[in-house]
């Protein structure tokens, strides 16, 4: 059976003002680490590359692309790919996607033990809004910025292990863990940038804002017999605070690794992705238990109906 | 806006040779105790009128039928619908149905605070297995003493809220909150029998049985915006101990109430149905943030397939 040493590489604030070599340098110090720890698959957060920009209301083309990858690896990243092959280490990591069509997605990407990109994911669940929001303390317009992902809920086997990912308000939508547990995933990455205010409603707190976050990842974890990483960009960017909170989730749905700062901060477990086969062939044995006779309502209909 | 005081009645072990003349005296005592502290809509157990008799193999269709109910209310039963009338207290409670025609099921019903039956659920995710397993520390026989539920997941409006109801194993499986989300639930009441130890797992212990009923729980009641009452029955059954843990939890995931016993216990919350709109209308507004085109395996298939 399959042991892999997983890694979060949570990270503190990202400036907007910070060029995307500072920002490398900071990821390839946390995959130094990474590897002193004798970590094997490396998960960064959303958005790695960049602050967290759909906080800004931008009407200038010029001015939203600055945040944009055309490419990946590209020349700021390759140092980044090159040290992740040397040491050997699987990565993970988000950013903004442009396309060569044009198109904007919120992106992840998976490479293997050799530094080569086997997986991509974009961004499902875009949370938020795509105008300007006078009402809000902030603004959240990943709307705005990217369309909804177009790839689905891929796996991958790699490092002999299936591996899926998802994206920050993806981790709050059971649908996520469901389409990749109906896959037989073992290990879900997920990286995040949550906003440590609720814009549209102040009063609800970090302590709250947390709850949710360990809620969905365990959740997930736990009801689809996988591990689960999240990890988050955390700090104050330019004023706006990020909540942390990274956390490693194993398949009982148990924390097994928890981020104790919103600073560039290693968490580590090793993993036996045995574990995942109790779950799955007792009481989450899908073929045995699932009754999707019953479910037409998740796949034949968006929103909620209220029919009483 | 509706506002309703809800309460759990939590019941304490049930013993084979118990009767169901003594059972239906402790859940009018409960009913009492709940008018007492204003409840206004009361949740019993599943099965809660005899012992959790899927724990035993039995051939003797006189010995099964003993623990079904061919019709509700029955003279059995009678005098808690009665006394719920007079005190204006809408109920649910769970029991083993008996059709006329010969079908088996694990049922719940609810009703309106005029002591009549508003509406029946059979449940629909059946955990355990249909014969006799040696190698379990106890039977778990639910899918050979019930077929899984025909009536899907129905929502009603009563005393003004839209209720839902789902029974023990249903609440570890997200598909049953969503269903109910879908149809803008704002109160999904589930009552169980939960052994305290994992017949297949013996070491995973109580307290981690406790933890993924609350998980369940809190996670179906967050990510649909709905409160959710969970109701034990619990204690020693005839040597087979089962846990306790009955809780309400608000539309933020929050537990607002929790039973201290493993014994007939009131738990009581007022509810502000009004507190489930934030979430409905923010971030788990389904019409705005769904995405079904990409969740086509959750109906499409049954069990997980792997295919890297």
């Amino acid at each position: 059976m399959t042991k892999l040493v997983i890694g979060g590489a949570q990270m503190g604030p990202i400036q907007r003002a910070d060029s995307r070599a500072l920002v490398i340098d900071r990821m390839v110090a946390l995959l130094e680490r990474a590897a002193q720890a004798g970590v094997e698959m490396l998960v960064y957060p959303e958005l790695a590359l960049t602050t967290f920009f759909p906080r800004w209301y931008m009407t200038d083309p010029a001015e939203i692309d600055a945040f944009f990858e055309r490419d990946m690896p590209n020349a700021a990243t390759a140092p980044l790919f090159a040290r992740a092959r040397e040491l050997r280490i699987a990565i993970s990591f988000g950013y903004a996607e442009l396309t060569p069509e044009g198109r904007r997605f919120n992106t992840a990407i998976l490479t293997d033990r050799d530094g080569r990109i086997v997986g991509k994911y974009r961004k499902i669940h875009l949370p938020g809004h795509s105008e300007y929001d006078p009402e809000r303390s902030h603004q959240h317009l990943e709307k705005r910025y990217f369309e909804p992902g177009d790839l689905g809920f891929p796996v991958w086997r790699n490092a002999d292990v299936v591996m899926g990912m998802a994206i920050c308000n993806d981790r709050r939508w059971p649908e996520t863990y469901r389409c990749l547990g109906l896959q037989g995933v073992e290990l879900i990455m997920i990286g995040y940038n949550t906003p440590s205010v609720n814009s549209q409603k102040g009063a609800e707190g970090l302590e709250k804002r947390l709850f949710h976050s360990d809620l969905s990842l365990q959740a997930g974890a736990y009801q689809n017999a996988t591990y689960v990483v999240g990890v988050a960009k955390a700090g104050l960017e330019d004023g706006h605070p990020l909540i942390g909170g990274s956390i490693i989730v194993d398949p009982d749905g148990t924390v097994i690794a928890r981020a104790k700062t919103e600073g560039d901060e290693l968490i580590v477990a090793p993993c036996d992705f045995a574990a995942c086969a109790f779950g799955k062939t007792t009481i989450f044995d899908f073929a045995r238990h699932r009754r999707p006779e019953h479910y037409g309502r998740i796949t034949a209909q968006v929103g909620a109906t209220v029919e009483v």
